[in-house]
């Protein structure tokens, strides 16, 4: 096989791989849908997302770049699987799992852009940059939007209350002092409305 | 409201409709599933693919114009449906819905936002730049992996034959001469292991 073939053949092997992450299930529902949704259909609907939010960054954002990172953001799943935000001790133990898989899924590309992707995934990963900080918030507020428009089914699964949600999405105000504050109404009239159990203190 | 807060307002409301975009299926299938893939998980996986085979255009192309066309490229699905390639007729029925679901869903958003998108929208539909026909053929050359390296499902869903599958994907040409070259050895091959029946003129 010539040269170019060979670059082409690895190519094509990375893309039949990254295939399976629409078998990846997270614990998020689509609004429509008894069904779970999957890391693929996320990666695109939180791309979608930081094209159309980018505006709210409150620093400057390459928004190219923010939408490149998202989609491969969760690529590592393939071999890692996803840990719900709200499960702490399991994160820190998958950190080491996704290094692996980052390295042998980015392996099967050509070498630079094998690069290109892992620096992406290490960029998110490292919440470092404006568009790390910014992807993250963005990955964060779709999830709100899924439970607060959407009966609030993941935050009963998990059981969680007002405290762990807001805890898990204050890296939203890291990023965006509008997207913030519109998460915090948000989670005041979840509360109000009894999609989520508040705890104050009082 | 404040004009900010109403604009935010829209751009939410836009991200929460095209979440339905989870529930249009396709006639593809992931490699590892039963179910039928849907459009969303289907956009990701393009835009991926635009990302890591842009070298692969035979024109200069602005590849993160590729992926935001290919991001946004099905999004008219959530109200017209998607339409099997191979169904010529019901596929030029489909246009006028097709207009009709780009003004209802992208006029969610701000007009400045709701222009991008449908520019982008119109661009890949009309197929006269060298980012439309990219993004044409990378959405063509997937499901060919699909069915090539998952057994063919689609093809014989369809009951497609060879004459068929190689003028649906014959546009991959018109923006990618390796590509294409890729594609027309990958149908030879489902050929002979009799993946796919060949008609060909004696």
């Amino acid at each position: 096989m010539n040269p170019a073939g060979n670059r082409l053949a690895r190519q094509i092997a990375f893309l039949v791989e990254i295939d399976r992450l629409k078998g990846v299930l997270r614990r998020s529902y689509p609004f429509d849908a008894e069904r779970r949704e999957n890391s693929a259909e996320h990666s695109w609907h939180v791309a979608m997302a930081a094209m159309m939010l980018a505006e709210h960054a409150d620093a400057e954002i390459d928004r190219e770049r923010v939408t490149r990172m998202l989609l491969v953001h969760d690529v590592v799943e393939i071999d890692a699987g996803d840990v719900p935000v709200y499960d702490v001790a399991a994160r820190e133990k998958k950190a080491e799992e996704e290094r692996r898989a980052a390295a042998r899924i980015f392996g099967l590309l050509p070498e630079d852009l094998a690069a290109e992707l892992r620096d992406l995934w290490e960029e998110f990963e490292a919440q470092e940059t404006a568009e790390a900080r910014f992807a993250k918030a963005v990955d964060r507020l779709v999830p709100v939007l899924h439970n607060a428009f959407g009966g609030g089914r993941t935050w009963q699964d998990l059981g969680v209350v007002e405290a762990q949600v807001r805890e898990v999405n204050s890296v939203i105000a890291h990023a965006s002092e509008s997207l913030w504050r519109y998460v915090s109404e948000t989670l005041d009239e979840a509360v109000a409305t009894g999609l989520l159990p508040g705890v104050r203190d009082e």
